[in-house]
């Protein structure tokens, strides 16, 4: 595989079009199709999901919390996911959102993006609250892995916003900050690099030139959070096709559990998606 | 047990003193007790921490981030370590800085806050970067099982500034504004509430009037990183006792791998932080 995540992404996603499907097995979603919520049923609703969709999609976003709720047996759940996803050739980003003092963030490196773990991931999703900086030993061992890690921006929730607005002593709000850093981390890169953002498609255009960052964009909150393919077109009107990775969940998983139901729903959004996305 | 999470820390620290001893069985850690890097010495690091500071500590912390690199049998042993502890009446602090959106962190709350999870813990610590009213499902979790959280604001390094000192639309900065959000969770409560604030004792004195929280504190960066027992008392110096824990990881753990050696160690920063915070 090629050295670099960012161009690895690019190439599969122009090949197999713009979709991650989020896995989010869930309590609710799990007792939607009709089953009770027990590790069986989270095993057989991940399997089920994958399968139905790996001939369609690019890339699944298995959500930790979901599996971690199950202990140990949760995550070797997600484990077998991630085993079966690789055989099939869909790239995973975890959405795990770690990120602590950079001592501990080394553990994080070694758990999601270190060749010999069972939870070895193409990306992670990282949180920056205490400091991109921080985030250097995740970053690194991407870096030396082929792997990549998407540090959370601008998140598709309102909630967020307070913080994420907020102006640093620079007076650049706190979005642009970390978004201003991750391209800092890209630019050592000829052409684009492994470090992504996550940006919520449930909002305006930033102030950002997202075109700059040279890198990928996770983009979550498209379908049952609100946010449509053409939401996604335009807050990233001029970025480079295979650069932008808009994530749908409930959207998609809703429709199962008949495995032909979920692999048209991701049909058409992997359709829609294409069309304004090219 | 109590119902609060708060009055049962309290009484909990007024009994065997003011110490959280940070499990973090980190690869450099685990070598430098002699042994190879894997889950077997993950096991023994762990259990032998545990079984020499048992007499001695209040609270355990252990590091989520060291026993998941080695995925599933990872968090296998962290749930063998957390089932010794509550069999030695030794509260359990989980260092996860879990957070995400609302519908997400239902699924961490389930992970780290049910009665029937093997990863049950009596607090676990929560990162507000996508908003403190996202982590409302792991509040009301906590309120529900008589458990806590520690929510983070001002972090022991470094590098975390850029984003905690930056000041929302109010105009106050994002450590003030996570401690006042906080804050107005806990006085639902007659005394003590559940909700916690994650503080550094690497640093100067805060604005924000600590003694309003209503809520403990736990207070990393003591020790390896440079913080005394003197200066957890000037941070914290008219808040009542039995509402702060210092939290102490490297300095204790390079005592090992004897545990005569982890105990007189244990021993010693708890008398000496008994001393300035009572």
């Amino acid at each position: 595989m090629d050295e670099n995540f960012g161009v690895r992404l690019q190439e599969h996603l122009r090949e197999r079009g713009p979709l991650c499907v989020g896995i989010d097995p869930s309590k609710e979603m799990i007792e939607s199709w009709g089953r009770g919520d027990n590790v069986e049923s989270l095993e057989y609703f991940s399997l089920a999901v994958l399968e139905a969709v790996l001939d369609t999609v690019a890339v699944i976003k298995p959500q930790v919390a979901f599996f971690e709720r199950f202990g140990s047996e949760g995550v070797r759940v997600l484990e077998r996911v991630m085993s079966d996803a690789r055989d099939a050739h869909v790239m995973i980003v975890a959405d795990a959102k770690r990120g602590d003092v950079g001592s501990t963030n080394v553990g994080y490196a070694q758990a999601w993006l270190d060749d010999a773990s069972p939870l070895r991931s193409d990306a992670v999703t990282a949180s920056p609250y205490l400091g991109v900086e921080s985030l250097a030993p995740m970053l690194d061992k991407a870096q030396a892995s082929g792997r990549g890690v998407f540090v959370l921006t601008a998140t598709s929730n309102a909630e967020g916003r307070m913080i994420q607005d907020a102006r640093t002593r620079d007076n650049e709000t706190v979005e642009d900050f970390v978004l201003g850093a991750v391209r800092a981390r890209n630019a050592n890169f000829d052409g684009l690099g492994p470090f992504g953002a996550v940006l919520g498609a449930t909002r305006d255009r930033p102030s950002f030139d997202l075109t700059t960052l040279r890198g990928p964009f996770l983009v979550p909150g498209v379908g049952f959070q609100g946010a449509t393919p053409e939401n996604v077109a335009r807050i990233f009107d001029r970025c480079t096709p295979g650069t932008v990775l808009p994530s749908v969940s409930r959207a998609i998983l809703q429709a199962g559990p008949e495995r032909s139901a979920l692999r048209d729903a991701a049909r058409r959004w992997r359709d829609d998606l294409s069309e304004v996305l090219t």
